[in-house]
Formats: C-alpha cells, sequence, structure tokens
C-alpha cells in the first residue's frame, strides 16, 4: 500500500497522544509540558520515514505506530532539551514560546526525561503482545535498539554534545560532518533501519535503504543549515541567524552557501541512486529527499 | 548463593564502566561527564536489590549485570539532572562538585540524557544474545519495562515533578504521599521487580518481594528526609537543610521528626513481615532494611 507523506503524517499525529502513559492528575504539569510539544506540529518527518520504510519491506504500518511514536517522543524530547537555557536558550520553536518559556526550565528538563523514557515504555509494551511470536519479537527488539543507538551516545546525544562545544572551537571539516552524522543524520538512520527491521526486510533492502537514511539525514542538516543564513522566521517558526550568532560550527559557515547547496544536490542524487537498487516501488522515498532538497521550512 | 551487600557492590562497580557504549574520542567530554557521576560513588542500592531479588528466585546474578548497571545509569543520571540550576540547584554530591559544577549545564543535561538513553541500548543489546531462548527474552523484555515503568511517568519522572512543584504548594499528606511513592520508591520497586522477573521468580515470591520493595522505597525516602535535617555534611557529602530551604514538602516538616521515626520504624517492621512469606533465605533483605532505618549518610 503506497501513501503520501500527508496521509502517513495523520495517522502519527491521530495516534501521538494516546500512546503516552497513564500521568496521575497530581503530576499534571508533567503531562501538559509533554502534550503541549508533542502536539506543536512539526514535519514527523522520523515516524513516517518509520511507517514507510516498514511498509517498503511488506510490513504493515498500523501495527508499528508504537515505535513511530516513540520516535517522535524521542525526537520531541530532543527539541526541548536543545531550546533550554543551558543549551541553545531559544524562545520560538514552530511559531510557538518554547517549553521552557511556558511551564520554566525544571519542567521542560522533566518534560524531557519524561518523553525519552515514555519512548521506550511504549515500545516495551508493544512487545509484550509478540511474546509467542518469536519472530515479530525479535524484530522489535532490533527496532527499538536501532532507535536506542540513533538517539544516544552513539548517535543524537554526541551530536548534540558536538553542536555545543563546536560554539567554542575552530571550524574543521572532521568536527563538522561529526556534528552532521551524528545530530540529526543518525535518528534519521534509527528511523529507516526501525522500520525496515519491523517490516522484516532483507539484508539487501536494508543496506540501500541504510545508505539512503545516511545521504537523507545529512541532506536534512545540510538544508537546515542553510535555511537559517536565507530562511524568514514566518516560514521557520524560529529565529533565523541564531546559528551564525551562537558561532556554530555549520555547513555554510565553513564552506560558503554554493559550495553548501552543491553538497545538498549530490546528497540528493546520491540518495536517489540507493533507491535505484531496490527493486520495490521507492518514489515515496526519491519524492521525499527531492522536497527536502528545496524546502524552505 | 547468598553474598552481602558489599560483594554485590563490587561486581556493579567493577562493571559499571565497561557497559557504557563506545563513545567517539570527538565526544569526549561527553563521555568524561558521564564516567564522572556514574564513578563518584553512592550506595549503588537499586542495581544491588536488582541482583540479590535475582539471586532469591534462583538466578544468577552475573548474568543480569547489564540489567543492574542500566539501573544504576538511570539512577545517576537523574541525580545529575535533579542537582541542575533549574531544578534543586546543588553544588555538592556526596562530597565532590555536582557534574554541572565541572562540566556546565549544558553538557551536565547531555549527561544525563545520555546516560538514559545508554541504560535502555545497555538492556537490547543484552537481550540480542537471548533471541533463540524464548523465556529468557521474555523475562528479559519483561525487567526493561519495570525498569522503564520505574524510571517514567508513572514512577520517578513524576515524582520529581511533584517534588519541584510542592515547593509552592501548601503541605498536604496526599501529595507528599504521592511524591514518596514516585521519586524514590517507583524505582527501588522497579529495581526489585526487574531482578525477580531476570529470576524467573513465581507469582507469590514476586508479590511479596514488591510489597517489601514498597516499604523499602518508602522508608528510604523518609530515612532521607530525616538525614536532611538531622545529618551532618560530612556524612551525607551534601549540604543537610537544603530541603527546609528551598521548601520541599517532606515528611518531617509535615509531621515533625518524631512521628517521621515512627514511621520509618513501622515501613521497617512491615517490610520484614512481608519478608515471612517468602520460604527462602531473605537475611540479606531484613539487614539491609533495617540498616536503611538506622543509616546515618
Amino acid at each position: 500500500m503506497v501513501r503520501t507523506f500527508d496521509e502517513y503524517k495523520k495517522i502519527v499525529e491521530d495516534n501521538l497522544l494516546g500512546y503516552m502513559p497513564h500521568i496521575d492528575p497530581l503530576a499534571k504539569t508533567l503531562y501538559d509540558s509533554m502534550a503541549y510539544s508533542l502536539t506543536a506540529g512539526g514535519k514527523r518527518l522520523r515516524p513516517v520515514l518509520l511507517l514507510a520504510s516498514c511498509e517498503l519491506a511488506g510490513g504493515d504500518a498500523e501495527s508499528v505506530l508504537p515505535y513511530a511514536c516513540a520516535m517522535e517522543y524521542i525526537h520531541t524530547y530532543s527539541l526541548i532539551h536543545d531550546d533550554l537555557p543551558a543549551m541553545d536558550d531559544d524562545e520560538l520553536r514552530r511559531g510557538k514560546p518554547t517549553n521552557h518559556m511556558v511551564y520554566g526550565a525544571g519542567i521542560a528538563t522533566l518534560a524531557g526525561d519524561g518523553l525519552l523514557s515514555s519512548a521506550f515504555e511504549i515500545m516495551y509494551r508493544d512487545m509484550y503482545l509478540f511474546f509467542d511470536k518469536k519472530n515479530e519479537l525479535k524484530n522489535r527488539v532490533k527496532a527499538a535498539y536501532a532507535i536506542s543507538k540513533g538517539a544516544g551516545v552513539r548517535g543524537m546525544v554526541a551530536g548534540q554534545t558536538a553542536d555545543l562545544e563546536g560554539e567554542t572551537k575552530e571550524p574543521n571539516p572532521e568536527f563538522l560532518d561529526f556534528i552532521h552524522m551524528n545530530k540529526t543524520c543518525a535518528m534519521i538512520v534509527g528511523a529507516v533501519t526501525a522500520g525496515q527491521y519491523l517490516g522484516n526486510a532483507d539484508d539487501e533492502m536494508l543496506k540501500s535503504m541504510t545508505s539512503y537514511a545516511e545521504c537523507l539525514g545529512l541532506s536534512f542538516q545540510i538544508a537546515d543549515d542553510i535555511l537559517d543564513i536565507v530562511g524568514t522566521k514566518e516560514e521557520l517558526g524560529k529565529n533565523p541567524g541564531v546559528d551564525e550568532e551562537a558561532g556554530k560550527m555549520t555547513y555554510p559557515a565553513l564552506y560558503g552557501l554554493d559550495e553548501s547547496r552543491k553538497r545538498l544536490h549530490d546528497l540528493t542524487e546520491k540518495a536517489v541512486s540507493h533507491l535505484s537498487e531496490i527493486k520495490e516501488d521507492t518514489a515515496f522515498f526519491e519524492k521525499l529527499v527531492r522536497k527536502m532538497e528545496t524546502r524552505t521550512k
């Protein structure tokens, strides 16, 4: 079944809050702050990628929703913590005040912790349903492991650390690549590989899709860096120019805008070439990476 | 095999750093800050409880070390975030400067995020080894779920939120109970139930040990509240009196010191009575809860 990005996105958004573990009314602020950021919009790129990658392998999107939603919980936690005064100190995200501007930095820290913990709870709860289905359980553990790797100290958290430390370092290509590979790319690779495991993909498809995801993830971050320079506040839903102000080590800062656009284009073509290795219909993924190249928000 | 608390503690401390996922040298600060707090000492109560609960059920402590260490990673993350300026703003922990005093609040936030993510990575990595052992895999998923529940928004994170919000609320018994049940108790229950699952305990033992853990967890937190009043900086490794200063809702604040001591004693006896329901040798657990009652640090 081939669906559009917006169709996948709608399934995710319709189910996102429903997966939250029950929170006692005495911790209502925790629920409110988590729900505030979960429902603040966003592309839902990671969960959509997981669902589409699962279906590409022959799986069923509806049955792996817990993993897609867990991905968005993790992504949302990372944005809340990233926006904190102790980190990037951003006041605006997706056109709305950031979590800590509404709930204070203490609750925002806990909302992030709560979202990250909940992501794992959601996945474990699902695994209980597959105790008697060996292959399904195995694929679920593999998917959850891929997600945790993408999110953790061999992925996003390492990238966030390097991003923060990059502000006080002389720009250098090796360090910039490390930031890009980990800050954004690792979670995108995690989403695609998790979806592939959940759909029981064969090794060949998994390999091509992993390479595709690496190109997509890098191109996504370069586009993000470019938009911070050429984007408008209205389109971005946040203030542009903050990377430069903070002295962030970005692609344009190191190579200039033209070279960054060229690299973005090359990565897009490389991503598409990996799709051509796959015999199933990959039009969804080609459209996605091409749209990424020209996005304005 | 019956071991002492210190014997279990040594196994945990000997293995704690070894379970950390490989961190790239470019994110060395992340590794350093995580390792700093992991090796800063502490009782290691949660991992020891997990190991001992597993062995009580007939399991083998050495084979469930990933879960014990994961518990300590989660506990350590919670302390780092709890100490942050945006939370309790503590400068001293276990006689040493808190993580953010050494690495700054940004890196400390990420070190906490990294420890929490790593805990789950460590457990998933272990599950890979049991793909062909249905019962062992099932018990491992159950244990990881119990740990995630204790750590998350139905446990510790909810308790931390209530603890923070309690500072600006009029003291009331229902809210205080909620703080105690979640802030500390939930993770202690998580440790014991996880250990029981890993040791393949029968339902009867699991029920008694869960009740024991609830009493132990509550008594631990009441003792903590009392020590904040009567303890010394040397013994505690942190400044006493900080709860009162912050206007924390604690047991002594609501009921006074005498009543708190009485409650602590009653809980100890109740914990021991639950142990008497178990036919195996529970001397370790009785000694532990009795020691908790009279601890000075």
